[in-house]
């Protein structure tokens, strides 16, 4: 049994890693941190979990909880997790960290974030599908909601050589915005709404860059995301323009589909879908669903990815690193379907 | 043209007034406050009125607003308004108040709301199918949202000495809590969910006890609210309990449907609905949909009635109360049809 | 290991029992049909299961089915259930069925429906918390969603003594009207919507009725449903008003409290909430959660039940019903919490 | 006064022509046919207009109409409007067609709709914005809603001779699926998801070729639309890709803005929104909100606009076409804010 900690469980990544390790039968969570709750029971402020963990929050220091735990995930905001990563590490603790802080070349970070890095440490950019490596790693950083669905999507076209230039148009649920409530988080504000922001300069994207350009040198990537009346879900809509030279292979639907069963053959959690991907097939489940269709006569691959945000791209996949930095099936405790309707 | 104020216009209310006021042909705003926006236009905050008004918030006194205005709107919090209200009537300006400083008798409001009243001032109470004489009022406590919608569903039954106990059970969207962004109204907590609060001791509970006891004495009341994943719109169910003696009126539908209809038989925005009244029917307007149903061989009437909870639940009902006020025609910029789908 | 058939396994509750079957580590679908999609695959009509299951849809006999399954679940329309039950009893099979034809008196049945049965037979009305003889059935008729929700509410003050009347007001999700779109549940009119529905007459009502008279002989009941914009989820507000005698224990939060405790005090599925019962904390779970505010110097306890219309209103409860019937702890494949947010 | 005939009632444009209608002072509607509702009063089918018209739903024909309207609307489906607008024509009345049977060339029609053309006649595309000759046009074909939005976002910097290469990616309100309910629109599979379809082959891209390319020659265009969990409302996101001759132009925010203001100066309902556009800031008004911004450093501009698909992008315009044709102010009857929130 896998001794778990969880730094920062009261906001939505924390109280979905609570949700997802109470099906686990060989992770058990031990530890979970909230300064400000410190003390109540963590059914207090996630009352589904009421019943199923006999938990309080702690003020622990990362030392305390390192002494406890085989793992720990790290569930606090961006420039906040860098203080708590380097003292788990050092005693011997490995760590899954879902903030951005070990996502980035630092020199990236600290322009991306505009912060300086604290405590720069090596990392495995924690997308399984694509980094097998993280088997070995004392330290993940675990993949942001939107690069998740983002990379996924392209990166076998990517891989394949034939993507000259990519724009992301990514439509989420408000969830990613946080538990605290804001302006754009208001239902009236939300409800019945489609809200574009950043539409140029979103900080996800240098980690869909690094991804992709890392498969396919020189290939071009833009991203605009937006929020949608959804609590969970990213859906992400690509719009790959093909090379000049991959004109034949765009006008052959079945050879793109191979490229696709190919790169994921041995990919549990990624399902081509049989219709159109959409938040409903995937919520609450680590799956990431992908279709495609092709332009007939054109130079255009239109490739679709849902996720849960909160799942597949966040806690579900800390929960997928674990497993296999532990050793396990990549499925343990996660081998479940979404709720739907 | 009557000139009109508004206090308080960074709200849902004061944005709301200002949206009505802009169908008005007899009446156009003159001077809206915002202490916090002063200066800025009000598009900046309401962008949907982005080319239809030229002005900008102010931060005028009482006095300089009154100087200004035949009618001043005072769309600010309890508590607040009745700082207000003496100044603009000392001018000889007519104030209709969207708070509840000026709904309640001085000891019951005192109660109910745990503040010592600083201004009393003689007041009616603006539910104007209730009560015509507002037209000759200086100052009209405009009715809560909760109180408009229940008292309009079952005023008929209790003249006619039917109702021995009335359960309220209402249904509002968020939009009643406020342009404020709170821990309910964030999108992830609202959507998908129905929110019970306060299941017995509603501050709206007084008002409506007053309008119907005035109709019907000894007529027992209770009254339970909850938040449903709407922006709009209240939905009253009132579960309606006859005396001893009326047994045999709720077995005759037509009866019933009778008194309704002789009860308002004036009252232009009391709309007997041919099915059952929903939100979406009176979504924007100033309508109140009801209609009812009756239990065979029992001893119960439910009643439903529907309204806009900011248009005659609050701002709508506030231009209603001016129109009579000023001898126009109720329905001076209010006689349009609501927003469906 | 318990081999288990669905028969009418296409729409939301054959869809949910597959969902949820695919927890349970002593129970394994080995069939499911449907005339219309035999040879497909469940997840061609629910996406969400795809990579969980291999089944197709049959169009097998009861007699077929029953050779290969210990329990079956018939989960087709109401007056369809009885055209399969009998034959798969006679093979020997143990049966849940999920419509309505097992749960009321045939005369009762035959009045509601207003319908011939056309096969009667001996079965439990599968509200566990309140029938332990479940265990020993052959047949068991699975509560209906609203009458789950509403007599769990009550049954402890009426097995008390306390009530007078109870008028219950309950809020569902559209989920509960079936997978066949209709007019009211096409978004455009279901959205930021409240749709209040057979006011008085409700079939549900003679399940409730017939629990809680069971409890107290005597005991008044009306209800009243509305479909709100959610897709899962009930959330029951009882009125209830109680009898001359009671009125002191009214006062007693504490002593009301313990009624419940008691009462319920073997129930792992019925939690009593720490703040108000929402849809959001037993979404696609199995809990009941309960909680009630009692009126100061008056004769009137609200109080609420949220469950999840498709779980504990339906699919869930049978599973638990199967549990208990093969001799498994209740919990089985049924114990984790909700989704949230 | 203008008297109005609408063809095909019963549907949400034909519900919207006559809640528009109702706030204009100088036309009125005489007649609205509905083969099926004949006899039956409009307020039966959409009950928030009750009150507000006395009319009920004809079954006339073409010369029927004709001869008692001035302008008639037909908003029945493509393929149908052309066996009703020669008569209306030949009648000599003036016809704004909601269908897309008169938006295309004869050729690019049926190749799109797979229909052959049975009454091909003269029209004028009826986006006002950019086509002034509707006010001479016997016959005008109004615009669908996707191209609405699409083409008005970057028409001027088409003109400008800007653009490379656009990708709309679309996300609309279900209304657009019209009054039908569908497993589309069915709530529980609308709510809380996002769905694409015909991600490259919907058949409004000619409609947004034809006008873009009119200002633009060998621009080219792709378009890919989704459904949101919203009733109404088009938020288009424009990927705009410049020429290489365009570098520079890219990185001057205040050029761009200029452009704009140039293009729709004498343009009423563009407002170049001050933050972003969203559907909440034009639900049920005639505005299209639009705002941009310029990728630093690269040779994207993302443009957005809003519209809500039952005014701007359906029934408002055709208003706004038939002002233009009866030589009134473009804004009668139209000039009203958005509902917000």
């Amino acid at each position: 049994m896998i001794d778990v900690g969880i730094v920062g469980g009261s906001g939505y990544t924390g109280g979905e890693l609570l949700r997802l390790l109470s099906y686990h039968k060989e992770a058990k969570v031990v530890a979970v941190t909230s300064r400000k709750l410190a003390g109540k029971p963590v059914s207090s402020i996630h009352p589904h979990l009421q019943g199923l963990y006999d938990l309080s929050f702690e003020a622990a220091t990362a030392k305390q909880i390192a002494e406890r735990c085989d793992f720990v995930f790290t569930a606090v905001p961006h420039g906040t997790a860098m203080d708590w990563v380097p003292d788990l590490l050092d005693a011997g603790t490995r760590v899954i960290d879902l903030s951005s802080d070990y996502r980035l070349a630092v020199d990236v970070f600290e322009k991306t974030y505009n912060i300086k890095h604290r405590a720069p440490r090596q990392a495995v950019f924690g997308l399984t599908e694509l980094h097998p490596e993280v088997a070995k790693a004392k330290l993940v950083g675990n993949p942001g909601c939107y690069p998740t669905g983002a990379t996924l999507a392209v990166a076998p076209l990517a891989k394949a050589g034939l993507v000259e230039r990519v724009a992301f148009d990514s439509k989420s649920g408000i969830s990613g915005a946080g538990a605290e409530p804001t302006e754009t988080s208001h239902y009236p504000s939300m409800a019945e709404n489609v809200i574009p922001y950043r539409l140029t300069t979103h900080r996800h994207t240098p980690e869909i860059k690094q991804e992709l350009e890392r498969l396919s040198p020189g290939l071009k990537v833009s991203f605009t995301p937006h929020v949608v009346p959804a609590v969970r879900g990213i859906l992400t809509t690509a719009h790959v323009f093909v090379k000049a030279d991959a004109l034949e292979t765009v006008q052959d639907r079945a050879a793109i589909a191979g490229i696709y069963q190919e790169f994921y053959k041995n990919a549990h959690f990624i399902r081509m879908a049989q219709g159109m991907p959409k938040l409903s097939s995937v919520r609450g489940s680590n799956f990431c669903d992908i279709n495609f269709e092709t332009e007939l006569g054109g130079d255009r691959i239109v490739v679709i990815s849902a996720i849960d945000n909160l799942v597949k791209g966040a806690s579900g996949q800390a929960i997928q690193n674990m497993n296999l930095m532990a050793g396990l099936d990549e499925r343990s405790g996660l081998w479940f379907p979404g709720l739907a309707p």
